[in-house]
């Protein structure tokens, strides 16, 4: 480490996300990982159950910020409108960390395994969103369908959003909840035969 | 078994499907299968890698046929209705199958591990889609968003059909291909915000 930082779990993350590039997610060890972060292992194990937990750690409350938004969503929203604004809520708390996104998204594309789990993880949380829309009343089948296009279109837009260059702070950068958005509009044109 | 029958192939899906309802997945063995169906253990390998395959291995025809289809429709044709022919083609293949699928289905619900296989394939088979739209000359996103719909739709329509009531030769029989244009249908008000 260049310098001393107060955040251990900031630097524990740094060090894994750097490690899992430069070796691969597999051959990155916990040991390795304490090391580059000039902490120790049982520290690690203080802030996270496993490496994958340094992937995965923020998805709880993202997925309960994303409910949460449809729970308390206008009751006569639109349920598609419902869904998008929920997943642009959760763009605008990932959008600060796209540095880390993206560098996450290397290490599961580069990893047959983490983009499973990633998949199961999304496929959990639209069986979430579509059992809080059935909360709100809308009907099984539709919400099923809400909220898997929602979800398809926050994953399209993540994809783009991760990809495109840009630099935080530069004019420019990539805006993930206006990603979203635009997403949404090209899946109606999509499903409209368009 | 209560007669001889000459399909050794048919004989051990009907077994391992009756096993794995009766048991669970896990529990029963190829052993077990293979002696229910009155069969040994080396036929039921000539037939199948292992257990698992029993309940996936139509899938590769399947998705020959669905990608096949997207690959030679007219090119004038939507994006989105290209992957719901696609899908309608692969429900008429299903169509004859149903009690096979119900009980497959079943199995799946049952076992964690194979819905998360289930997921996998399924989100393959949506890659595959939009690969095949992209060589039609569809842009990179809106192939992504299409053939991402047009899989949800499908999986929508296909938990219908297993779930609904009827017997195959019954009037109202449930109708696979019809139950996924009738998704699109759904989809499409949804996405549109109704």
């Amino acid at each position: 480490m260049a310098r001393w930082e107060p955040n251990a779990r900031g630097r524990l993350v740094q060090a894994a996300m750097e490690l899992f590039i430069e070796r691969g997610f597999e051959q990155a060890t916990v040991a390795d990982i304490a090391r580059r972060a000039g902490l120790t292992e049982r520290t690690f194990f203080r802030h996270f159950a496993d490496k994958r937990e340094v992937l995965f750690w923020g998805q709880g409350a993202l997925r309960e910020l994303i409910v949460e938004t449809v729970a308390s969503a206008p009751p006569s929203a639109a349920p598609i409108d419902v869904v998008t604004a929920a997943y642009e809520a959760a763009g605008g708390m990932l959008q600060e960390g796209r540095d880390f996104s993206r560098q996450r998204q290397a290490v599961i594309n580069a990893n047959p395994e983490l983009q499973e789990r990633e998949l199961i993880k999304l496929a959990s949380l639209a069986a979430a969103v579509a059992d809080a829309l059935r909360q709100r009343g809308v009907p099984d089948q539709a919400a099923s369908l809400a909220a898997q296009a929602g979800t398809t279109v926050f994953r399209i837009a993540f994809e783009r959003w991760v990809s495109a260059p840009g630099e935080p702070g530069e004019t420019g950068e990539p805006d993930l909840p206006r990603l979203i958005r635009e997403s949404l509009g090209e899946l109606r044109d999509v499903t409209a035969g368009k």
